[in-house]
């Protein structure tokens, strides 16, 4: 425990004159904290303040006074606001990669939407400071804040693999499974700017177009049909695949969508030769299954049948 | 071995010293150039070399050389590396918005495969140097450099709209352009950094990416169908969009997939919940507000669960 405020008295008064009435709320300023319960004090004073200012608008005083310590005392634990940005920034990488823990239970979309709900809400408490780190337009932008974020996505990589517990997946399914990390993070800091949809839409939207991708990937990796099959087995109609699908069968019931994507499918289906004549006019023939099925009495609705590979 | 001297005959023989061999390739040293025209050039040896490698690993000296400049006159355009730096960015994002232009023929996902062409060539070629900046890890990043990124994803946003021919987009339809325009670049640079794909895939698989998000956004939102239907009705059996469908026929062939899906589509059609014997244990899903009704009359959107999202 050692302060290198030659008087704590002179020291207080110089924090309050800085930021008057700022104190922290609920705590005894220069309560006797040990050295490690103070370094982890002033990392979540900071991480409060940098998630909700871009860091040119927090001020070492700033912590200090919200802390209930003396700058000085800041200064003992941290050489400068961004060696105090950065230890924040770990912290919330921490806090983050915890929350993408889930139970190996349960269709994986489901778990996946568990996920997204605590990432959003996440994304909502802490995003609003980091928006311009993760979008590459930040002063404090280092080669510390980069090395933290790379390990929060590779943690969030690396769960989604060990859900989808395929043992040696593919480069083209790691890339998939980047891309939509990419993609969640660059949507939520989009829907951080302007809100322009409800949190819940996003999270619901982010699953199903993790699954699509996934399905995407299937579709140009024959190897990953028989994974794709039990996936789909175990999810449930009112999830959100169940639900993607749904929504699906509604879309091609639309007047020309079923038609067009049926001529798409069949107009290639006849083997070589000048197939593509008429490009949208001819051949409204209803021939190999379309992407989305359309409920039909008669389609197999063979619920629950064991139809994957069978464990 | 820098020199600053104001010599032009000691800095030509400090080049020299610097880096051997290193002189613009068929230029004349100190030719006479207009004041423009050097600042243009010094802008291309920029660019040439900022693309190649990361802007620690390019010093002012090398970009003297290459230019068959000196060094003083180096900076008497520019008042360091990071204006340079800077400058050759912008120049870059004014070529990779130029490769966005696409005349307003043909299938859509034609277009864009085009233009996807066209950016995973600049990519290729410019990429290696620019990666960390895109990535946020970079030494160089500033607000003039994000401004210029923006700018870019702006352009980008801009003609995938025009040609959509949307008039009024949506927030959700907007998102979707936006998180797909994060994905093509995190996955564009994902490629640079590990190449595990052949690129003529990359650009195959963005393109089936876009057409897969914009379905699944008319799915969400009714009033796109229309645009989703003369969409596909424009569009050809052996372009991405046929080649996506048929792919995804395919897969849908493999044994277990069609039965699975189908049982998603059907089993939120029967009202209450048991009909659909689940595959994983009977119980209660969690209830995400649903975005759209199942399209069977009898149906309510009452599916199982206290809804919320219907009127």
């Amino acid at each position: 425990m050692a302060s290198r405020t030659p008087s704590p008295t002179a020291d207080r008064a110089a924090r309050t004159a800085a930021a008057p009435g700022r104190g922290a709320a609920g705590e005894r300023p220069r309560r006797r904290l040990s050295v490690d319960e103070r370094r982890e004090q002033l990392i979540a004073v900071a991480l409060e303040l940098f998630s909700r200012r871009p860091p040119e608008e927090v001020s070492i005083d700033d912590i200090a006074a919200a802390a209930g310590a003396s700058r000085p005392l800041v200064y003992h634990y941290f050489p400068g606001k961004q060696a105090l940005y950065e230890a924040s920034l770990r912290r919330a990488g921490r806090e983050l990669s915890a929350r993408f823990e889930e139970p190996m239970e349960g269709p994986l979309s489901e778990r996946l939407y568990r996920v997204m709900g605590r990432y959003l809400d996440f994304v909502q408490s802490h995003g609003p400071g980091f928006a311009a780190l993760l979008r590459g337009g930040s002063v404090a932008a280092s080669a510390g804040t980069s090395a933290v974020i790379d390990e929060v996505r590779r943690a969030a990589h690396d769960q989604i693999l060990a859900h989808l517990a395929i043992p040696t997946p593919s480069p083209g399914l790691r890339l998939t499974v980047r891309a939509w990390i990419a993609n969640a993070e660059i949507t939520s800091l989009e829907w951080l700017a302007e809100r322009s949809v409800p949190l819940e839409e996003l999270q619901l939207h982010l699953v199903q177009e993790f699954v699509a991708s996934l399905t995407l990937t299937a579709a140009r990796e024959p190897a990953l049909a028989t994974e794709l099959a039990s996936f789909f087995a175990d999810e449930r109609p009112d999830g959100p695949s169940g639900r993607l699908v749904q929504d699906l069968a509604a879309l091609f019931a639309v007047p020309g969508i079923l038609d067009a994507v049926t001529a798409l499918a069949t107009g290639a289906s006849t083997p070589a030769g000048p197939a593509s004549a008429g490009p949208a006019s001819a051949d409204p023939a209803p021939a190999p299954p379309a992407p989305a099925p359309v409920d039909e009495p008669s389609a197999q609705a063979t619920a629950g049948s064991a139809d994957t590979a069978d464990e």
